[in-house]
């Protein structure tokens, strides 16, 4: 067994029959000293209730999948040595708990870290059934309940999921259902133009019949299909505008074709103009998204959710949360998140998400928000992520999925605790180096909010201006004496999109909170932060600070005893991490120091 | 028929037997009303005399070879209506007058603009057999007599051109023997290895042994072969040094091999490290070929020849003559042009090279040089070049390597003549527009001769600090106040490879040519260029103006009557041309206004 799941479990060499199998599966094997009896009641969904009796025997009662999800809570409880608990009631905080696989059926993942599809090879289907079953334990033991298997840029033949592979694609669903994870399917928009139809025009009657159709022998074959994720008039991808329509008229045909069955559409609201002209400064990137949906606000059915990307650009390090999602009460929401490291260190890199996914969960309303979603980290190689240690990543998504408020620092120590065998205090080392990666990250990359400094398209390792005169709407315009691009209500308006004690928060640079200063503002250089230092000086003392940073997590990560094989992959990483911070720290502080002339105040190396 | 032929012939239905042969078919054939002889004198090679007998005959005397080119020459001046020759006697200044051409066995052109290769297509030999004429007949009516066939990368198969396809390849060298051209190969260094030798060492017994037996069996089958083509320990090449050997041993070791049968080894002097720090300042890329050669001239066997590209660099727009093409007494060498516009607009954007090269054979001095090389610009596109107009590149290239002082505008006219039929004052212009294409085109890139502004990988398009933290050695170190790297003796010596007159006409920025200012000298753009405007206001004015001038381009393209299909390519590209005109004038002047700070003059826009 694999990653977290190592110190649980003996093999599952069958698919349970039910989730209430799998729970007295796992319970056996895990805690065979403690007798736990399991009691379905189906009035309570996806909770569960613990009750430990006066004999020292549990009770774990819930609906079907809540039995299970309440029998892995107690198994970690157990296995991390914590205090088991004596009445414990959960339910999870998001109904959708969702993982987006961006598998292409070439075998291929887009923006993928380790290694090839786990579902998919040279256009067909491809998968270890014995790896499907680990997965299936993966996201069941951290509560995870949706899997999307194909890329929300739905190549050729991944249409076929809906058609010639739909047989196959309903034993995969057979085989994930003990395991409490519906499947769902990312679509492209224009599928009925494969079959004899000259349009994929949302209101055209034979559109409609045709999706219809679909739904119906897709829902014949997977009844509990979750339902159809996509990605449309977005990057190329065919969409409702084409024909003139709205994105609301053109998801609520889908959210028809499906409701016979509780299907949802999952519409992703990554909508922006990709061919900006840089010259353009009327176009601002991150106000697409609340300008392409906003005012449909209401319009959209009830089994539509609009899947919205946590900030208003692209996961980068450090973004505010997206408007859109603060702005929109009369729609489904669901936030999405990104556990491929794309624009963070390609899982070569140590980046523990938790601490940013807090923020931004405070920050999000609780009302309309309703499901969350998250681009897997996961492939082909022995470990899943990698990177041994982006496991943590995709196991807090599942505990924070389930309830946002979980302790950071407990979620973080309990996959260490489950995942290594290792002393109290090498453990506790490893979890601070975990929670303190982020902010060393986003220390020795792109400066406080700015993003964007990136190699193009493989977005790994420094490029200060590689975006800067290209068509994404990505710019940061640094010249001799300044940098950024001004956000407020006296520039592109963006801060506008905000409820007004957002607004308040950021509008002044002499109160904006740092790490977003550049985000929100165009400062020069000799800006005085709230601490007193100019914000070059700032900017070089982040750089060198993150790149020591980083020399000293090397050292403790060649101090770690983790066992092999991890150690050697973990070993070999690190020193590539430390390779690309000190070529963005380098590179960085030059960009800076070619451009304004400021020397660093202390003295230290910058090249010329 | 196509390019410069269309005027010419009518088709060529089978291959001739000898040249002779196929000199009297295009004489019959394109002079039907003048009567011609030929007479084959073997002692005159590939020279001719041309006589006019008081019949008004022609008499054509030179080597079999020579009889065709004299033919060719007398052709040409009867089609352009220039006043015939009475007594011309012509020989090539260059022995080997090669085209390189860079195509590989899956069907590929590496920097190949004119689609896919003419020889080979999914790993095999593919070709159109009258397309094999119609090049034959495109070389030989200029002159060139070497065509190596297949990329200096050689990828696999194409190390089978020695082995298992060596029948087919000497059916293809039989179809060009007619028409004077030999071919060449492109080789592998290693390619003994993977024939159970251990070691590609070129001192090893065994590894002399395998290529002297290898050479019996090429040339066995193929007489006349011109030799090997060796890019070796070059940008991840196998190579001498992987052994201890230098180049000389490495090169002289083939040479023995060929030497038996005529064969020469050309040895491309393309060697550097392609993994520079961009933190280094000792090593300079410009330096490399003459440190890596220079020391070892006179070691090289006489069938060896270095080929040496026109500068020191990689086919920039604008780059001196390399010290090497100065330095190496003692050895044959060939300089390497380059027609496929790799850095100078992809056959989308006119370039015509003719003036560049004149002002490089100016230079060049005439003891040791034997031969020229260019890469090829043709592939299997209608019209051959991609651009109906870059075919200028290929004619004049040929009119060159025979005679380096072919007058320029001459040279063009003459193309233009023979391609189009268009009215005198049109001739004239498009005459114009060619020989200025290269000085608009340096306009409107990369300023005074610092080069590499442009899109790393792909080569279109600015990108100002594209490789400016790369590996490539290729850095302007643009910042705030100053830009370029110091290249005379007080900076990194390259100019010391000179001999003195050079060093001095270059070493004082007082004095330096303008257009060399910036690849020989750091200077801020505050410093007053000879005509007294700053260095800033320089690039400012050469940016607007190369726009401008495209701008005048293209509407004069637009008026010019060319016949369809080449119209329609033409105006296309024209278009394209306008617009990435554009984006270099507005990203370069942005990015240096965005570092100085300094505004135009002329209050034109620059945008922020």
């Amino acid at each position: 067994m694999k990653a977290w799941l190592s110190r649980l479990h003996t093999d599952l060499v069958t698919v349970p029959s039910s989730p209430e199998e799998l729970a007295r599966f796992e319970l056996s094997h895990a805690l065979p000293d403690i007798s736990c009896r399991i009691e379905t009641d189906p009035s309570m969904g996806e909770g569960y209730h613990i009750c430990r009796k006066s004999d020292g025997s549990f009770l774990i009662s819930g609906g079907s999948t809540g039995i299970l999800y309440g029998s892995y809570a107690l198994i970690r409880s157990a296995l991390c040595e914590k205090s088991m608990p004596d009445n414990l009631s959960s339910s999870p905080r998001y109904a959708l708990r969702m993982i987006n696989c961006w598998d292409n059926m070439d075998g291929t993942v887009e923006r993928g870290y380790s290694g090839r599809s786990l579902f998919f090879e040279d256009g067909h289907f491809h998968y270890d059934p014995f790896r499907m079953r680990e997965l299936g334990r993966l996201m069941a033991s951290v509560g995870l309940n949706i899997l999307c298997i194909n890329n929300v840029n739905v190549h050729f033949p991944a249409q076929l999921l809906l058609e010639d592979y739909l047989p196959e694609a309903a034993s995969l669903a057979d085989l994930f259902r003990p395991f409490g994870v519906r499947l769902m399917f990312s679509i492209d928009y224009s599928q009925p133009m494969r079959h004899g139809i000259s349009t994929a025009d949302p209101l055209d009657p034979a559109v409609q019949e045709w999706w219809k159709g679909t739904a119906k022998r897709v829902y014949n074959a997977i009844p509990d299909l979750a339902g159809f994720l996509v990605k449309a008039d977005s990057e190329g991808r065919p969409g409702p505008f084409t024909y003139g329509r709205n994105h609301a008229e053109g998801a609520n045909m889908l959210a028809d074709a499906v409701r016979p069955y509780g299907g949802k559409i999952v519409w992703r609201c990554f909508v922006y103009n990709c061919r900006q002209d840089w010259r353009d400064k009327t176009t601002d990137r991150p106000k697409a998204a609340w300008e392409h949906y906003a005012y449909l606000d209401g319009q959209f059915a009830d089994n539509v959710i609009l899947q919205i990307k946590h900030g208003p650009f692209d996961f980068q390090v450090r973004e505010p949360l997206s408007p859109l999602l603060l702005g929109m009460k009369k729609t489904n929401l669901a936030m999405e998140l990104q556990l491929a490291q794309e624009y963070t260190g390609h899982q070569i890199d140590i980046y523990t998400m938790i601490p940013m996914w807090r923020e931004l969960f405070e920050e999000l309303p609780a009302e309309n928000i309703m499901s969350v979603a998250a681009v897997s980290n996961l492939g082909r190689d022995e470990n899943y992520t990698g990177h041994p240690l982006a496991a943590v990543n995709f196991f807090t998504y599942g505990l924070l999925a389930w309830d946002p408020e979980t302790d950071t620092t407990a979620a973080v120590a309990e996959w260490a605790r489950l995942t290594y065998i290792i002393p109290a205090e090498d453990e506790k080392k490893l979890v601070n180096l975990l929670l303190s990666s982020r902010r060393v990250y986003e220390k020795y990359t792109a400066p406080l909010g700015i993003g964007w400094m990136v190699t193009p398209h493989d977005h790994y390792g420094p490029n200060p201006s590689g975006y800067e005169y290209d068509m994404w709407g990505t710019y940061h315009k640094a010249s001799h004496d300044a940098i950024g691009i001004d956000r407020t209500a006296s520039g592109t308006g963006y801060l506008n999109q905000y409820p007004e004690y957002i607004q308040k928060k950021y509008e002044d640079p002499g109160t904006c909170p740092d790490l977003y200063l550049l985000f929100y503002h165009r400062l020069p250089y000799t800006f005085r932060m709230k601490d007193g230092r100019t914000l070059i000086q700032r900017i070089y003392d982040d750089h060198f600070e993150g790149y020591y940073d980083v020399i000293s997590m090397v050292e403790t990560i060649h101090d770690l005893p983790f066992p092999n094989p991890d150690r050697d992959v973990i070993r070999e990483r690190a020193n590539r991490q430390l390779h690309n911070a000190k070529e963005w720290c380098d590179i960085i502080n030059t960009f800076f120091h070619r451009l304004s002339g400021i020397e660093d105040e202390h003295g230290r190396i910058i090249y010329d």
